[in-house]
């Protein structure tokens, strides 16, 4: 095999979020030894403001700003490839300040979109389907982050209903999977089962769990028989498939 | 909270371990948002040679200088303590090379021993302890890694009377936990039953898992009773205290 380019991911948005998605690099490439592997680099950056609460307006500073830093770090190292390991962050508000600030500070560099990915995945893997669930925090929600792709794509997108549980299985300081996450507490749990059968009960024929601390609080790729999408899975597949296109495992769910 | 000093993670010995060991940071720091969270750098380099290969004399390279170079790459970003993530390139003929480079290259950077940490450990957290299992690669075990540092703590190492079922349980290409982690092989797993089974036959009291990948067969943190001790959380522990002590979360199993 020849050598792969490295590939960069931003994280700490949450903490675990970029652990997850550099975890999934490793199980979707194809390796028997060590050596195998794509070389990578996770910055875990906690100074990244949070990015709901710019998009509502709470805060003035663009976490764009911080995201082109950390990114800078990485394409130092020789990264050519990175990913965004958060939902909120590739809303159109942030994401594309954030591409815009790149482009000239490191032209050579391959922005992987999770959202675009996700949307390409569904399109690929299933073919069939139009209605798709969609859950995420208050910011992707109310931004349309994933509908107005989905649409693009002609598909139907489903938000759940009553969104009062959804955000505090995210951000509640002491039950929320941004505080406690190993393991997940059971009213964060809740919270999402209740908003995945909201989705289930419009006629959601797969969920996409848009947001990355979402897939923490159900590891089973399926509810009921409904797939349980996670976007991080579409993204750590575009990553290597633009590293080492040669490495990359067949979809497996 | 006062900003944190970043913490560097060299990784890729395997790919999981890692991972793993930032998984672990997460999980240790008191955080309740992703603002809490210490920053960190991930490198999971595969460039870095076999470590045990080494060991046996099968390769004159000596892995510590692939790891130097890594751990400067950390450096560059501002790390300024460090941990390995591999039990085996802790042997003295590894690691000490690689210590005594760094110590010129990089003078002001505090390298975290997983060995000393764990041993460190077992003291403080199981005072009454006197028999300790310890499985890891061929080269933990026949260098002695972990004995040597028990003994000098007045403890009594036991090694697996049968060590033919955990070579193949880390490495073999098709069933081993480097080739195939998630979910592990059955056949890895039966691997490291037997002898975690052949140590406590012995008289252990505790069971250190001494290569990074066999926690990923066993995630439960005894057998029979018999608590199974993952070095990376000494590790992870010894992380946050050197550069957050006032975000390390008290001890639990």
């Amino acid at each position: 095999m020849k050598a792969a380019q490295p590939i960069g991911i931003l994280g700490g948005m949450g903490p675990q979020a970029g652990i997850d998605l550099a975890s999934k690099l490793v199980a979707h490439t194809r390796a028997t030894k060590d050596q195998d592997h794509i070389p990578s680099f996770l910055y875990g950056d906690p100074s990244i403001p949070d990015r709901t609460q710019f998009l509502f307006g709470h805060t003035t500073v663009n976490p764009a700003h911080h995201m082109v830093e950390g990114v800078q770090k990485l394409y130092a190292l020789g990264v050519k490839v990175v990913g965004v390991a958060c939902n909120t962050a590739h809303s159109p508000g942030i994401f594309d300040e954030f591409k815009s600030q790149l482009r000239s500070r490191c032209p050579d560099l391959t922005i992987i979109h999770l959202i675009e990915e996700t949307v390409a995945g569904i399109q690929s893997q299933y073919p069939h389907i139009k209605n798709v669930g969609v859950l995420g925090t208050e910011g992707t929600l109310r931004f349309k982050l994933y509908d107005n792709l989905l649409v693009k794509a002609g598909l139907n997108p489903i938000q759940p209903r009553h969104q009062d549980a959804l955000t505090p299985a995210i951000f509640d300081p002491k039950t929320g999977i941004k505080a406690c996450s190993s393991p997940v507490h059971g009213a964060a749990v809740q919270g999402l089962v209740d908003a995945i059968e909201d989705v289930v009960a419009q006629g959601a024929e797969v969920v996409i769990l848009g947001c990355t601390e979402l897939p923490l609080a159900v590891p089973s790729p399926t509810h009921n028989l409904i797939p349980l999408l996670d976007p991080a899975v579409f993204l750590a597949r575009a990553l290597i498939q633009a590293a080492a296109p040669d490495r990359l495992l067949p979809w497996r769910v």
